[in-house]
């Protein structure tokens, strides 16, 4: 898994930073999305990352920067030859908004959408490789954040002890690695505890939309690897922060230390401040929580262990 | 008035040409935009052109790639301190789609917006200054083009010869260009005709929505300056342009004979002409019509007389 910030500004785009969207791959070559601001299409076009390859829209509140740029990508998905079903989340509004905006353009989809429309807290989708919650937050309008539970991964294979026992790579690997005992031509037994390492625990990413300070932030991110919260203000306008729904950058660090995060990634950020500024959020964010970063836009960031 | 093409792609951004918008500038110092793509807020951020300046938008028709840059566009320019009322125009459809993406976004414009939904062909706008007039073209959804008419405009005065009567600058100046003759103290009249050289001829500017060659085309362009006409393809796709309501290069440049245009400005390219093939699209339009350019993006045109 590996996280791409496709836009870091808050409201509006400017120069150097274009409005919210970050992309998240995943394990099997796909890729989610949570948010997709005006423009995030353009972005993607400067990534590595394929539109046909997107399986998933998370969105987080309607606010027009965190949505407009839906109804464009969703299009262009559909030219470049996407053909797989494509779901999307988000608060109450997103459909109608979808709808709307695809009927009257006239906009023909060779695919089908799927629109959940987020009416409870709680577990809302799992497959074999992960898990998603919802929680509210605290903002001016809905606002959801996302917590990504990856499911504990099987261990690597000891390539270099099974060449030892004589056993060339094939589909007794595959069979290995999920867990089967093999029995060679000579008769022995190799075991799969044998072959295969530790099992890699799973990884748990936390994306949090616009809000204020909350308790449902803290435990989204409970023991996160990667924790995303915004930082729209340096901690000097926190006034203006509550006000409009926000945080600033040290609030964001107090967050991420309170639920115990590895690491916090800030993004959203106001429009006044430049990317030297940037530099100062991250210096306040540090005072209580070491492991904070500025997002930069178009760079992957890799969840560690 | 200058015309500046903010994207020149048709369905989709590609990495060096974004959707439709373009933006023309006025006698006053405001402009005017026709379509508004996806990312066209973005475009004009790499344009001296101020969104606070922008005072009418003209949606040729309402498929995405050239209205999905409204909702965001209009949000950026209330942000930017815009507090002048905001006149739109477009097909039926442009007010739903509007409403819709502001009231489920929740965003709150400081200005006014005046929504017109054409309903006649014929002229549709005037002031002191310029004539706008709309006719329907023939796309696959409802389509427009808009020629705009400059009146004649006062002629320069001559500063030199109005030095050597006596006659420093100053308020008179304006009474002069302004048509009046003016007493000096001595008792001699200088009159306006004498001062004023002859009226400039109106400028007539046609800037056309997706189409397929029509006889529209040609009377909105009829002695234009300057003509802007889609060519989505090369005349080789003659046939897939016919099928998907578009024109070729070659379709464009004959429009641009039969009107009597002075200059040809193509813009709408499919994604699949390089920056390079469209010197081809241009080879094409100028074995019919000389004065024939593909649009380059993010570069000014005046508007020649």
């Amino acid at each position: 898994m590996e996280l791409w910030f496709l836009g870091t500004s808050a409201g509006m785009p400017i120069r150097d930073r274009n409005v919210t969207s970050i992309a998240l791959t995943q394990n099997d070559g796909t890729f989610w999305m949570f948010d997709c601001g005006e423009g995030s299409q353009h972005r993607l076009l400067q990534t590595p990352l394929k539109l046909t390859k997107l399986t998933k829209i998370w969105i987080t509140h309607l606010h027009g920067d965190h949505v407009f740029g839906l109804p464009g990508l969703l299009s262009s998905r559909s030219s470049l030859g996407g053909t797989e079903a494509l779901q999307l989340y988000g608060p109450p509004g997103l459909r109608e908004l979808l709808e709307t905006s695809l009927r009257i353009s006239e906009t023909h989809l060779n695919y089908p959408i799927h629109i959940t429309e987020i009416e409870a807290e709680g577990a809302i989708f799992e497959d074999a490789n992960v898990k998603v919650e919802a929680a509210k937050l605290d903002h001016r309008i809905e606002s959801y954040g996302y917590r990504i539970e990856e499911r504990e991964r099987p261990g690597v294979l000891n390539a270099g002890w099974l060449a030892e026992q004589g056993l060339p790579p094939g589909p007794v690997y595959g069979q290995l690695k999920a867990g089967q005992d093999v029995t060679l031509a000579d008769g022995r037994v190799i075991r799969s505890v044998d072959a295969v390492g530790e099992s890699l625990p799973g990884r748990i990413v936390t994306i949090l939309g616009d809000t204020r300070p909350c308790a449902n932030a803290v435990k989204l991110g409970r023991g996160a690897n990667v924790l995303v919260h915004e930082a729209t203000f340096a901690h000097a306008l926190a006034d203006k922060a509550h006000e409009y729904g926000h945080s600033t950058a040290l609030q964001a660090a107090q967050i991420a230390h309170e639920a115990g995060a590895r690491r916090l990634l800030m993004t959203h950020f106001s429009s006044r401040y430049t990317r030297e500024a940037l530099a100062e959020l991250e210096t306040e964010a540090r005072q209580v929580f070491a492991d904070a970063d500025a997002a930069i836009e178009l760079t992957p960031y890799p969840i560690p262990l």
